[in-house]
């Protein structure tokens, strides 16, 4: 079985933000399809281990940030390399909250869709979300950030300014790109902050797809 | 609200095909996402009206062959713009018979992703199928098509072509785009083939989105 014709399938990269008592959270995504035309529903694929996710099952409302073709780096490394349970992503962004009290990311994107949610499905490692569009808004007219730009561009800079990283390198998962930050760990699989990647057991498993350590390359 | 902001989704197009007892059908669709990594597993989200439906309901397979951006607008009329419950569209296609009973569109494509169904879930007009990826295979080495260049390229080629029809005009659903064929007329919802567009009740409604006939513009 070659797996790497599922590199094949095209979608877009977007922000999908969620609100839980007012906090915003989000992260990057490329799961996202229409499911629907009447009324316009939304399906989004979030992994269950997601702050996100949290919020969208608890708050039932989601929102999806268009990204545009001219997003830097920097941005996909913010919503998509870090982890809400450390940190408040919306500090230091540019957003606007919509109708369903979600951040609408505001920069660097072509519109905002804002769903409720009306069902959600058991998809293993994930849940599908399906939402009624309650609004749609266009910010500009670009193009949007699509996921084969993403890998041709961005991933190669952002590996770039990975490497300035200090003493303890970080690695990347083969299969899904999570980034290990020893700076960081994995505090929700036991793994404290300051613990290099040689140092952690060999039964963890990566907390974006599962697969274990030796699916791990070191970043250069 | 603006629902065009749902137009800057970005998607691939894929053929998507399943079996009944030997025989084959597909339809061209777009929403088709990674759903989980360990087991791969993919999302495809199917209106419960296709035929194709009927066949992933009852024999719980599909196979989701990805589009070229070469594959030609025939192509894309064939598979698309057409019924299964009228007429097979296995005949005069490549295709090679995988390991679920599925076709693989072979020509035009890139690879092919056969899945076996593990769940479905009820997204009001569509079906959301999760398939565990049990073959996926590599045709050759180009560059998927997208939906934003079938808009771009391929539907004024079909439309071009549309309006070399006879006396009776087809129309098209400016939400789906889904074109109504006199000549076909849309028997599941008892519209004699040979029925004038302008011929058609005011209770019928598309048999893609649902909206009713006032959404139709006629081919030029």
């Amino acid at each position: 079985m070659d797996l790497t014709t599922l590199n094949e399938l095209t979608y877009g990269l977007y922000i999908i933000t969620s609100v839980d008592q007012g906090r915003c959270n989000g992260f990057t995504a490329d799961a996202v399809f229409q499911a629907g035309a009447n009324p316009p529903t939304i399906g989004v694929c979030i992994k269950k281990d997601n702050l996100t996710h949290d919020f969208i099952s608890k708050n039932q409302v989601f929102a999806v940030s268009i990204l545009a073709d001219t997003a830097p780096a920097e941005l996909i490394r913010h919503w998509g390399l870090r982890s809400g349970r450390q940190e408040d992503k919306c500090v230091d962004t540019e957003y606007k909250t919509g109708a369903t009290g979600c951040h609408l990311i505001t920069k660097d994107t072509l519109g905002a869709i804002e769903c409720k949610v009306i069902n959600a499905f058991d998809a293993v490692s994930h849940t599908i979300f399906l939402g009624e569009v309650v609004s749609a808004e266009t910010f500009s007219g670009g193009e949007p950030l699509t996921y084969a730009q993403y890998r041709k561009n961005i991933k190669p800079a952002l590996k770039q300014t990975d490497s300035k990283g200090g003493a303890m390198k970080k690695y990347r998962c083969v299969v899904c790109d999570y980034i290990y930050d020893p700076a960081a760990g994995d505090p929700d699989s036991g793994i404290a902050p300051g613990t290099p990647f040689e140092k952690i057991p060999d039964t963890w498993v990566c907390p974006i797809c599962q697969v274990d350590k030796s699916n791990f390359e070191p970043l250069d």
